[in-house]
């Protein structure tokens, strides 16, 4: 038992107090974890859209003050009633959305979406009772996604980490929390293209190019990036995209553009980019008869996806993911593996590095476009 | 070699002269077959809607005089250059959809839209030379769909016949040669449920009662029929059905009905009615995380298939089909063998038999809804 445990704990933590407001650094108090919890020392973090989303509460209820984050690495502090699988020392990765192992999803093979632990971005608080384990001078302090990794130390629900392999690097495994899982899983758990098929990814930010990567995985012959912004492409080489469409260098719809290049169709398609339009036309550019369709982008919530049904008709597949499929606690730990094994690239994700002090960097680079991901370093 | 091979025969069919008009019985003279083309003796044929809606002919262009039907047994009389796969005597089934066993398609597992073969309503000629097989005192009588089963003899493409078990008796197997196998094929190849899952199958015709019995072989748990007409559910009851669901029954959306009945969703639906409306029902009514729709009906042109995308991003999959993804030559053999092992009924599928000069009464109990399917037997 670490000699923290049981108590509470004062650490540094990157608190949002309104939206869109840089983040502060504070000293908050974070309590022991309570039953089924865990408490996590955060050594690396890293900055996803979403936390940008919710920060900047465009359209969301805002819920404020809140400690943002959900990509991480981090080291068990201690752990709460009933807790076995984890125990102070083991290695996390903390996930937005969880697996409790109970439900019907978590005892399905094909869903990860647990009934218990599916991701909410409007709770702001611990589900066994209700209330934050942060707080400052006794005013409470909201959670974000059950993760709220932007602290020192935070607590999470033992079924939102992943147990890994202690000898991976937590600077690099740590971006697995979220988005690059989400993208590879979305191609490798769903997509699935066989050796030699060709695959058009949707999006060249984060997520499509770690659709980009899974494709590479598999042995796909030609992997076509398709994105609004034509300056993505060059960084979309390393991740083995071989050709780039621009929807704005053509007049007819960018489905057609890739079923002329492809002699019909491409044999899977990614979406990754939250875009109506272009979930429309990666399952319209896919071939009939064994074309697959996989929509990873988080659309606004008045679209509507259109198609005519003779799309479906001509044996056309579309499917939708979340987490890349994944379920966190089984699953997470063999990516983990893959990078181990050399058979998973993650280097080339991180672009920026930053100490915790100067996390509003991260953001700055994030909405200039300028980072895939920019780790944030807890103990500096 | 049979001593018509070569010649010209001459031999009743059942011709239509103008759309919606009455088939008229004429002698007819019937070309010996070309280059990778059979002349096969057929012995029974049914009738599906779509030999009624192509003879209505609304709203396609007409092309007349024709001779309908595609639901078929037959006994091969000679064969054409080349035909190395069949050979007088043995028995088939012709489809409206071929297998050339070389393009793409073809060559693929997962799809059975053969290029060369694949289902053309608007040609009335065979494939070779751009004529007809059939004529009546020199004026050609166009071709249906390939197969034009409403004569004693018709040429049909080697690449769009099953060549089945002599054993099987003709009367009943014929009706595999379309929308059996069609709604079958949609949920043992395409839905594929899971022993013990739930099925929900939209429209309660014969190609829905061949999704429930589909169901019914899968060891579905539950088999759910909707149809906006509840007179359907006794017949359907036959076929497994075990609740039934009428939409104008209820104030909500049909796929909230079927979601409160089911604790969220079916795991499988299955679409047979050619509603746009149901189409989206049927996606939507799936439970997320692992329910696959899957549509079969043959929209109208101007239909647009819409849903909010986030039902996709809840890991439901959709799928089409058409004719149940069987390949014709390779798979449907294997459903005859289905029946001869009595694990698929057939005989409940034929609520009536009708001699050929009576042809005119199947459209008759079909237009009026009372038939599933009529047999026509030729030789009387
Ligand atoms: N389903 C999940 O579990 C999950 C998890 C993480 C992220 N996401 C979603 O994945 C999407 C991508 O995330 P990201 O972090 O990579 O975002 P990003 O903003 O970094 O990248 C999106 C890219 O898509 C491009 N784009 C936008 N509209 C386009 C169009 N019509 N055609 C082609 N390209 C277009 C943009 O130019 C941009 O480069 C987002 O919608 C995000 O919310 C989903
Ligand atoms: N994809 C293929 O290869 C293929 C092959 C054969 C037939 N089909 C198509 O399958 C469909 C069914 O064929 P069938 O011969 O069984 O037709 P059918 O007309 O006998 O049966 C259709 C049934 O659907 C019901 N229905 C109509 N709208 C409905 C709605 N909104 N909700 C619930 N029920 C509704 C009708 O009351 C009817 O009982 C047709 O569209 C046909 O064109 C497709
Ligand atoms: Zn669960
Ligand atoms: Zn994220
Ligand atoms: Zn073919
Ligand atoms: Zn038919």
């Amino acid at each position: 038992m670490s000699s923290t445990a049981g108590q509470v704990i004062k650490c540094r933590a990157a608190v949002a107090w309104e939206a869109g407001k840089p983040l502060v650094i504070e000293e908050v108090e974070v309590a022991p974890p309570q039953a089924n919890e865990v408490r996590v020392k955060i050594l690396f973090t890293s900055l996803c859209h979403t936390d940008v989303y919710f920060w900047e509460a465009k359209g969301q209820t805002p819920l404020f003050p809140r400690i943002f984050g959900h990509e991480a690495g981090g080291i068990v502090e201690s752990v709460g009633e009933g807790v076995t699988d984890l125990k102070p020392g083991d290695h996390v990765l903390p996930v937005f959305t969880g697996e409790c192992k109970e439900c019907r999803h978590c005892k399905s093979k094909e869903s990860n979406m647990c009934d218990l632990l599916r991701i909410n971005t409007d709770r702001g608080v611990m589900l066994s009772d209700g209330k934050t384990r942060f707080s400052k001078n006794g005013q409470p302090i909201y959670h974000f996604v059950g993760t709220s990794t932007f602290s020192e130390y935070t607590v999470v629900h033992v079924g939102c980490l992943a147990k890994i392999n202690p000898a991976a690097p937590l600077d690099k495994v740590c971006v697995l929390s979220c988005g690059i899982s989400t993208g590879l899983g979305a191609t490798l758990n769903v997509a699935k293209p066989k050796k030699g098929q060709s695959v058009a990814v949707f999006g060249m930010g984060a997520v499509g190019l770690a659709a980009a990567e899974g494709a590479r995985i598999a042995g796909a012959s030609r992997i076509i990036g398709i994105d609004l912004n034509s300056s993505r492409f060059e960084e979309a080489k390393k991740f083995g995209v071989t050709e780039f469409v621009n929807p704005k260098d053509h007049d007819k719809p960018v489905q057609q553009v890739i079923a002329q290049m492809t002699d019909g169709g491409v044999d899977r398609a990614v979406e990754c980019t939250g875009s109506i339009q272009a979930m429309i036309s990666a399952f319209e550019c896919v071939h009939d008869g064994w074309g697959v369709a996989v929509l990873v982008g988080v659309p606004n919530k008045d679209d509507s996806f259109k198609t005519h049904p003779m799309n479906l008709l001509n044996e056309r597949t579309l499917k939708g993911t979340f987490f890349g499929n994944y379920k966190p606690r089984t699953d997470i730990p063999d990516v983990v593996e893959k990078y181990m094994n050399k058979e998973l690239e993650l280097d080339k994700f991180i672009t920026h590095a930053v100490t915790f002090s100067e996390i509003n960097k991260a953001f700055e680079y994030m909405l200039h476009g300028k980072s895939i991901r920019c780790i944030i370093r807890m103990d500096a």
